[in-house]
């Protein structure tokens, strides 16, 4: 009997030893390729028939398509096994690259490279300039073709060469179009609010700032390296310095994933968890804007590709515009969803609800694409709207799928880019490694991280309640990984030289960065002294102590009056958003008929839903002595406090509607009640925010 | 006050009139349309940049987008209008396909239907056949072309006309390699199990003998309306007789969606629920297959495209092979997805469950297509299996998750569909109207329906013991509405005049059914006195009922005979599922220890899972008095019941290596315990049926 329970482990490790047999998918993988490689073979005539083609053309993108699920699904299989055995030296992301890479040699290496064209595809001539449509005539038959774009003239003959590498190398719109979008919104919609707006100034500035910073000292450095390298005769193609500015622009932009999966699981330092989550969210907008800036800026200085104080004043107007313009899409498409949320009761049927959230917020992303803005940038804003004012209009169900939806669709896209990513480094075809521009980017992007962080880390101490110590600072320019939008920016444009240069480098950097510095990311902590194992509430319960006791670090309460001064900005951001905007999206906040003027009455009666009211009645009992801290703010409330007793009768009557309009289910009643709950115990925090620490 | 209080809901109204503003949207995607066209008028010169093109191709693209996404949210909103007021004479997809309607009405009559090219492309000849790739010489700058089709002598001067329609015209693949899956897919996902394994003898007959003798009626009626046509001079061009069958093929393939939701809200009879649902889910497979073996027929008989009995039968053979096949892959991923859920412990990770989930359930249509089967009815039989075995695997938490996940992809995906039609009829370019024709395959379709179902009902019945009765035909009949498969396989080739034709009048049936019978299914129930407010639950309760006191349609006990023998398949099939598969690809069922020849007992001991042991333990003191109430099964039982018992010592060894092998969190023993409460209560559920009633 006892032998009988030894021997069970060992033959089930017999039939599934899963740790070996991952390893025969990549095996599995090229069989696959191969098989349909000999289909391709032995079907092919000299003059194959278009139809016949086609059919093998879909097979193969079957294939294509298939080898990255497998690749997936052998990453979720890895992953498993290492969280399962608390692996930490190796993040999904990079696991995904090494994956990646493994078929990428077996495809480059392991298939002969042969086509089974074997010839340069027939040109014809024509003498006006290229048109989106061509018709071909073969013997009075009419084909339509489409075009594809420019190529090379020293890519001609390689053209149809090793169709399965250029099939399986994406079209980099596809990244952006359909990757990126899931990965930024899902950013944006799991913002950890509290601590990202306690955060805001430093986050601002660390990601327009210092991305700006880093892009410049990035690309003048490069601009050097490349001087020289033309200088010693190692570069003779055309390496202009917009070049090398859109380069630091494309290798700023900071990646969150590796690092702040390593530190949620172990729970490290909130406000590092915020600074770091909110600089990287933030700065890959920033890089996508200013990236296309410069390629805007391009064209008018595309004599001399020199510095040019007219274009260049140009260039940030562009970055504005499209910023702004961007903002504005993200911010109208979150207002817009939450209005429909809040005025129709669509809560009782959460397919719906979940469909309309999905395709409202895809919506940004098309209609910022139609007006010539960003979309992705405009995707992450409005991800941060719908995070703050619809998500409380859902029913409670809604909430918990739109952030599975949105976890599962960001979980795979991501995984998705990585594993792409190491695929890439053997499957792209125009590769330029160039060795002394590789070692002076590796410095270059150090240097240019360094000059981000630290100076500006000096300027927000100076301002900040809450310092930004000195182990954090280091661990910020530790964590400066580069991934996904790094590799999508690059990826996009690879038709010049310089831009393939600009490619392979990119790819180099991320591939060391994810797997150098997020293996090293647990070591680092401990090495840096920063606090694990934080429980973010009982951190805020410090926070709360350290706000009423006075006693922080060491800071003494003379200086909050400066600390009010300069956060006049955002306080006024703070008090327009809780009197107005909250309770005109949501069913939180104080009823509009007590923060907005009488003249506006009929306007605010409206806009308030009844549950306000009700809500509202029971946080003047409860907010009181709250509000007796903070002379600022109880001044501002006490304004509100005025007036709700003015138009108190108008409440009185908004109860009396309240019951006629009432919900119908108990059960969203009491899901209501429990997020009424949840709002009042995190605006109580948010109402002690202001005077409490931030830039 | 009271004046207040009446006034507000007014006031309310006229901000959101939302009944009324919804009738805006169409207009508001007309402005957009033609803003966007202004755009691209304003930046259009007479030598467009390559670059700029794509640009504006980019931007139109993301144009037509928006313009279905808002179609679909003003669907989704006005569905929710529709749900609140209990409207039940228009289905949501009804009401997708006359938005889309009035869209493409907007889009064909409202925009000027001139280009901004004005010209036909310019062409080029060559002597070989068509290249995938084509090489444009434009002087000395090479760009690249790919092939998209060949286009009809007619359609040249048309083709860069009024490009909008064009761009709204999406590829047909679209609608089979994207949006069909996640349809068929959910369908098996979530089929009725216990209602549809009752039934299935009965499914299966009218899904395959069914709708094989719909298509052979309808093709062979078509052929004399064409014939007819032909001989008073309304058809000029080539009509053959193959034409007529894949016509016929399409045309058979019936739609649940508009029926069934109306069914599930008013719960109406299980049996005729399980039938029509069964019946609309397993045809949707038959149609594809039989319409490609109808076109693989098609090469072999070309020239005189009349009958031909070796290509009939290779025809046959190509159905039998497509279909196993298909079938084949489908169950070999489900059966590889439940093999990883139960030897791993991903259940600890939902979101890595879940998006493995996925990916695997995604993959078998990959896999099917790369190697020549048809996807859409390998992932029919993928989510059947996943939902038998798989599903039982998954954590609580994934359960849901991937529910949630494919039912908002399936809604999704849907109402596109139906939207897309409406707009279908306006935008595509070649529609081809033959009233005589159109007649005709109306009353075609008629009677197909009815030669499928009245014959077979009354077969069917002389097997059943639950008959068929003949208000439940006449439903059958009524529900029989044509939708998403028919208009997927109708647009996948419109590139012959008869297929264009085809294409036009399956459009208008699926237009007439889903409207007149879709919107007729309430009245009709009740017309029929058939029953509705029935509870799954309580009308099973009666089913146990009718079976321990043989009281029920007036059949005798010795009927009962009879049907033991002719469903002595049906209980191998059970028999074998219940004790090998199940306890080898789940946790569930009788350990695999008793169950298998003591020869096999390592392999029985390394599949068996210890909550197997568990399970049975307790089932072997609950089961006792189910099973005396059945001598044919309780002896497979009892068989299991012995070898059980000499095999006990093994399973009291399984109960020591499951205290080793424990799960490590309560919460997930705790949910793995109610799923065995209900798998033993579906189990004991499931004892009962193979004597119960089927065919």
């Amino acid at each position: 009997m006892d032998a009988a329970v030894a021997q069970k482990p060992k033959l089930c490790r017999f039939f599934f030893p899963l740790e070996k047999q991952l390893m025969l998918f990549p095996i599995l993988i090229l069989l696959i390729n191969q098989a349909s490689k000999m289909n391709a073979e032995d079907g092919v005539m000299e003059e194959l028939a278009s139809e016949k083609e086609a059919e093998e053309s879909h097979r193969q993108d079957s294939v294509n398509l298939l080898t990255f699920i497998l690749l997936l699904t052998l990453t979720i299989l890895t992953i498993w096994l290492f969280k399962h055995r608390r692996v930490r030296f190796l993040h999904e992301t990079g696991l995904a690259m090494i994956y990646g890479l493994l078929v990428g040699v077996i495809l480059r290496y392991g298939i002969p490279a042969t086509s089974y064209h074997k010839k340069t595809p027939p040109s014809c001539s024509l003498e006006e300039g290229p048109v989106s449509t061509l018709l071909l005539n073969v013997s009075g038959k009419f084909f339509e073709y489409t075009l594809k774009g420019e190529i090379n003239s020293r890519e001609i003959h390689n053209v149809e060469q090793n169709d399965m590498l250029r099939k399986v190398t994406f079209d980099p719109e596809v990244f952006f179009n359909i990757l990126l979008p899931p990965i930024i919104f899902h950013a944006g919609y799991s913002l950890k609010k509290r601590h990202f707006f306690r955060n805001l100034g430093s986050i601002i500035t660390y990601a327009f700032l210092g991305t700006a910073i880093s892009c410049f000292v990035i690309g003048n450095l490069m601009y050097g390296v490349v001087k020289l390298m033309q200088f010693i005769g190692q570069l003779t193609n055309k390496f202009y310095y917009t070049d090398c500015l859109f380069f630091g622009a494309i290798v700023s932009a900071t990646d969150p994933v590796t690092v702040l999966a390593i530190f949620n699981e172990l729970h490290a330092d909130v406000d590092l968890y915020a600074l770091l989550f909110g600089e990287s969210v933030m700065n890959d907008a920033v890089a996508i804007v200013l990236s296309s800036s410069i390629v805007a800026y391009q064209p008018a200085g595309a004599s001399t590709h020199t510095f040019d104080a007219t274009a260049f004043f140009k260039s940030v107007g562009v970055f504005l515009g499209i910023f702004s313009g961007s903002f504005a899409m993200g911010a109208i498409t979150g207002v817009v969803t939450a209005l429909v949320t809040k005025f129709t009761k669509l809560h009782c049927f959460p397919l719906l609800e979940t469909a309309l959230f999905f395709l409202m917020s895809w919506s940004t992303f098309l209609l910022a694409e139609a007006c010539g803005f960003t979309g992705v940038v405009a995707v992450l804003f409005c991800g941060i709207t719908q995070a703050h004012y619809t998500y409380n209009n859902l029913s409670e169900e809604s909430t918990k799928r739109t952030k599975q939806l949105f976890e599962v669709l960001h979980f795979l896209a991501e995984n998705f880019i990585f594993s792409y990513m190491g695929l890439a480094l053997f499957t792209f075809q125009n590769h330029v490694f160039s060795p002394i521009f590789i070692a002076g980017a590796f410095l270059a992007i150090f240097i240019g991280r360094a000059s981000n962080i630290y100076p500006l880390s000096f300027l927000l101490n100076l301002g900040r309640r809450h310092k930004i110590r000195g182990n954090l600072q280091h661990m910020m320019m530790f964590a400066g990984l580069r991934g996904a939008m790094a590799f999508a920016l690059a990826i996009r444009d690879t038709a010049t030289y310089a831009r393939q240069m600009t490619f392979t480098t990119t790819l180099l950097i991320v591939f060391f960065t994810v797997w150098v510095f997020g293996g090293g990311t647990t070591p680092m902590l401990s090495w840096l002294h920063i606090r694990v194992g934080v429980d973010p509430d009982q951190d805020l319960q410090q926070c709360g102590d350290n706000f009423l006791l006075f006693q922080g670090d060491g800071t003494m309460p003379e200086v909050s009056k400066t600390k009010q001064e300069s956060a006049w900005l955002f306080r006024l951001w703070y008090t327009f958003d809780h009197n107005y905007l909250k309770p005109m999206l949501t069913h939180s906040g104080p009823p509009l008929t007590t923060t907005l003027p009488s003249c506006c009455g009929p306007l605010a009666r409206c806009f308030t839903s009844p549950q306000a009211y009700e809500n509202h009645e029971q946080l003047r009992d409860d907010d009181s002595d709250l509000i007796l801290n903070d002379g600022d703010l109880a001044l501002t409330y006490d304004d509100t406090a005025i007036t709700a007793k003015g138009a108190s009768s108008g409440g009185a009557d908004a109860g009396g509607w309240g019951v006629n309009g009432k919900r119908s289910s108990s059960t969203s009643e009491e899901a209501l009640e429990r997020e009424m709950d949840q709002e009042f115990l995190s605006r109580s925090t948010r109402l002690v925010f202001p005077i409490e620490d931030h830039a």
